[in-house]
């Protein structure tokens, strides 16, 4: 069992939080550092690393801030507690020794634990990853937008959904300890029939909070003998509205209330 | 007439040259400077610009360094010369929120003119650069590499293939001013029929070179009655072996070889 599986079932929590830190949301005590974003993560780390296993960082709010944006991811890491699986969401994909440059990027020069990958491109963009050591892929499987009917649920003539297509010909050949799948919550329900197809692989789910999904409906029809969740929240957490003194007390709160329904959640079924 | 075709037209070269800038392929004398990369991309701006009309930064290469990375694709389009088309080959694709800050870092952070988009999430994840006046979107058609049998050669329930239906959605709602495809030069066979389906819109040809794809194939059956072509030489021209004094003397001959060519098949056909 690989340590994040381990976290999940022991922590009874397969919360992720997404750091999609935009400077223009931030508190206003936070604007009045010299770097918002980064005194701002630090905080939402420290209040909420004991109700989370993993963090996400959403790598398009960095590059938004150039190079010292860049240089706030690899700050922000280092804030993680080490056992915290730390994802970058950066959705890349492209040839092979261009794939070679961004897993660099993202396992060597930011030693991040996994990295979401747009498999569009063909399986050959997703293998120069797992040239590192225990790296993880997150292929994008069914995500949560709107935009996902335009061509990810498009039949193919075999019969199969792109959607389809695109996971079991991953999954066929990448066991779940190196590749899991992103799976938008807004898609409940086709949630049970991608799990009854793909058992294994877990998958990481967006679109719970700001987008409307139910975390009740992702576990009933996502989870697996080992839940196999990992849940993102990134704006209903990091933005919630304060409910106490301090400027962090709702993010606590946030944070709180959806370890509290995953406790329950994994209480009533393991 | 936009100005990227008018420079293809009165220069008589739709040359796009590759910046994809691997510290460990440069020159042994670009070696002794503090940022090898930065002083090797100036270089070779100031021995091609006239030679070519558009440059093209991977930045996987920019990424793999960390925020000095990111610095370099700051500073090195400070060298690039006004007139001359800038491409941010970032292949991003995400939802709404997220696409408007990768809009924010390529055509705000970074003043790219246009930047490579990966659609597979949809078409509303296209839409977010738009907003930016004049921002060009090249959204990936056909790839060159090998894995573009996988998913979008997939014959879909309608008939088409994938990356035909990609190219007909985005091509419906998008004109030719602010968006572009790529079509790997490897898929020439393809070419003929991707332009007889999409007659207006510039095409961003990689695989050219290194690759293997053959310029006149690609301008026989791609090009348009104003070419409508770009095509991108990395590898072949920015570390070419060196064919006289100074360390550049390679890189200009063999970008003056694609100028040429270029200028003899458009002589013949225009």
């Amino acid at each position: 069992m690989n340590n994040l599986t381990n976290n999940i079932l022991t922590r009874k929590n397969f919360l992720c939080i997404g750091l999609d830190t935009d400077p223009a949301l931030l508190p206003p005590s936070f604007r009045r550092y010299r770097n918002p974003t980064l005194e701002f993560n630090k905080a939402v780390i420290e209040t909420t690393h004991d109700l989370c296993v993993a963090y996400k960082l959403n790598t398009a709010f960095y590059e938004s801030l150039g190079s010292m944006g860049w240089g706030n991811m690899e700050k922000t890491l280092t804030y993680i507690p080490q056992g915290h699986f730390t994802i970058a969401d950066a959705k890349r994909g492209d040839i092979g020794n261009t794939a070679k440059q961004y897993a660099k990027a993202f396992f060597e020069s930011l030693p991040f634990n996994a990295i979401t990958v747009n498999p569009y491109m063909g399986a050959d963009t997703v293998l120069p990853y797992l040239d590192y050591p225990g790296a993880v892929v997150i292929a994008l499987g069914l995500t949560s937008n709107a935009g996902s009917a335009d061509f990810q649920c498009q039949p193919l003539a075999s019969g199969e959904k792109l959607y389809e297509r695109v996971m079991h010909r991953l999954a066929e050949s990448i066991g779940p300890d190196r590749l899991q799948f992103v799976v938008g919550a807004t898609q409940s329900k086709s949630l049970a029939q991608i799990r009854s197809a793909i058992p294994a692989h877990t998958f990481l789910v967006p679109g719970v909070g700001t987008q409307g999904g139910s975390l009740r409906h992702v576990f009933t029809h996502g989870a697996h003998a080992e839940v196999g969740l990992l849940v993102n929240v990134s704006r209903a957490i990091i933005y919630a509205p304060q409910v106490g003194p301090g400027t962090m007390s709702g993010v606590r709160a946030a944070a709180l209330g959806y370890h509290h329904e995953m406790k329950a959640l994994m209480g009533h079924v393991h």
